[in-house]
């Protein structure tokens, strides 16, 4: 994996790169839209690529492991011969989801085991064995397998999970660089810096990461219930630690807003539900602010969803049509609001690289954030 | 409306034709897909007429009227205006939803009076309000308000509902005749055959109908639940007394097989939930047979869902994607298998004119209907 630093904006620390993986380049800054169990939610892979102009999907170790299981992902030739996206496909580890939606957790020194939420089956992740699942299901870019820690968290408790989550760091690099890629192309592992929103924990972790000297880095446990503020701050900190020549990924990140600050921090890649989940509950987002089409006074509104939306459904239907088919729990509805907001953060994100390789990308910025959280 | 036949087949009573509209030209036999509430589920309209290639679709009145209402559909300049579908579109009376979906639904002469499914709320449809809804609505072809009686049935409660559905046709077509399409288009009513399963009912019905001499002519009350031989015996009583210079609807109708038994029959066009009720759990449709992409043999089965459909994303995705996508519950699986149903529909329609054309359908359609019900 090859990256190219290409410019960096004269008034903040956002930069513009190409990230080059055997599935093809990424130009960043980067928004990665979520595909969970191999399919982003309501949208079609050649719409992800036409329309959405995706770049690179994520998918979820956890999920894929549970259903339909690695024999089934191994057989299909790894992820990209199951779900038939050609592109680059990066896998979180599973430790998020772990937290979140498995039942019965427990995290030991060995790992965690956990009960499936689909089916109660019991499971145990460890830093080895995530490892060998991601080398199956075969991203381009996998994730070390972390303790992603709940917000807000006691100094004490980020400090010991920090100090473990960096044990697991060395369990994952060593089973991973004994191990290789079974399909014929290069996976990359990019490590995780955790450490709540306490600086010294954060710049500890930072340089532990840093120092390991991986093909890309990432910043967890931001984005978990924090105020912004706070995740600046952390993104500032380790920013400055993290080496220049290396992506640096924001995970699970966040509004319009949050990414055009974070990219004024310093991060390359980001991905989060929040433009797909909120399209199904029919919150758009657009460069003039927020729409949130179940309101009242769009019944009525037969403009276009968004005239400047790059998403031809945007432009060619109503907001009254879209409010209806939100409302009535229409499959279109989900379908045209997830082509529109994925299709805005792309836009959004492609716009930030171009104002950066232009060297405007500070004040372009500061106006967009402040139009892009306004409620229309 | 302009109906012009173009080929009868020689050992059927099976024809070819065009049915003109305002909002563009019908090739029959014709399969239309349902779109209750102004969307076919799961699918774009773009996709709709470009990958299904629909050349008109059905919605519903009953749907439409309680959501969005009509001061939005009328504001919007009819459903065309509001869903963005140029193409002819039919709707149906509200009759058979009032019976199958409303709540305490009470028939009596002066109509039906019932609560609706989504709020309680309490309506009245009558023949004649029925009539201008669908003025509002502003469907190409719109339909009479009927009883459509339940299988089974008793020969009286039959006897007595057809009575009142032509006393209520009669008012739907004084109605009719007194009012104007409000969006400058032709709109065409047409009535509909009733009398369940009862050779006298059916071709006293036919015959009262006939005489209207409407712009076309439909069959309802069929697909209820009675043997497919009884319904086939009941179309070919009703093509009969038909005129054969107008067009002939069969409502609800039905599996593949069906279908071309009917279009031997004389039908022309259809309509069913069937091809994307049925995809949305997984059933599909092919020339091969039908595929329950449920079944655990599809797991491991990484050919084209189908590679000879029309559909682009049925030759790119396997049967083990599908499958892993229905049972996951995603979106993707209910867009990717209604895109192949319906396209699957389509293709056989036209597919069976094509022969009509040619001289060959009843060979053709004996051969067809043998592949289409095996058990894949």
């Amino acid at each position: 994996m090859q990256f190219t630093l290409q410019s960096e904006d004269p008034k903040s620390n956002a930069r513009a790169a190409l990230l080059e993986t055997d599935h093809g380049t990424i130009e960043t800054p980067i928004f990665m839209p979520v595909g969970t169990a191999a399919t982003v939610k309501g949208v079609h892979q050649h719409e992800l690529e036409e329309v959405i102009k995706a770049q690179i999907i994520l998918s979820n170790t956890y999920h894929l492991y549970l259903r339909p299981g690695l024999p089934i992902i191994q057989s299909a030739g790894g992820v990209h011969g199951f779900n038939n996206w050609k592109k680059p496909i990066l896998t979180d580890s599973g430790g998020y989801q772990v937290y979140s939606l498995a039942q019965m957790r427990k995290i030991t020194e060995e790992g965690v085991r956990f009960q499936s939420h689909i089916d109660g089956s019991r499971h145990l992740f460890t830093p080895e064995n995530v490892m060998e699942i991601q080398r199956v299901i075969g991203a381009d870019i996998i994730m070390a397998f972390d303790e992603c820690t709940p917000y807000p968290c006691e100094y004490n408790y980020a400090k010991r999970s920090l100090d473990m989550t960096h044990r697991w760091l060395d369990r994952c690099i060593k089973k991973f660089d004994e191990t290789e890629g079974l399909y014929g192309y290069e996976q990359s592992l990019f490590p995780i810096i955790q450490g709540s929103v306490y600086k010294d924990l954060r710049q500890k972790s930072a340089e532990y990461i840093a120092n390991k000297n991986a093909a890309g880095n990432a910043i967890g446990g931001l984005s978990v219930g924090e105020p912004a503020e706070e995740m600046y701050a952390m993104t500032d900190v380790v920013c400055q630690l993290l080496p220049k020549d290396k992506p640096r990924y924001l995970m699970g990140v966040g509004t319009p807003e949050n990414i055009l600050e974070n990219i004024a921090l310093g991060i390359d890649m980001f991905d989060c539900v929040l433009p797909s989940r909120n399209a199904r509950h029919g919150l758009l987002y657009t460069k003039q602010g927020i729409i949130n089409i179940k309101n009242k006074k769009w019944s009525t509104d037969f403009s276009p969803i968004d005239a400047e939306s790059t998403a031809p459904t945007s432009q060619s239907h109503s907001k009254a049509y879209l409010r209806h088919l939100i409302h009535s729990k229409e499959l279109l509805g989900a379908q045209i609001a997830t082509l529109h907001n994925l299709s805005f953060y792309l836009w959004l994100t492609q716009e930030a690289r171009k104002h950066i390789i232009e060297g405007n990308f500070a004040s372009w910025k500061n106006q967009m954030v402040d139009q892009v959280r306004i409620r229309l």
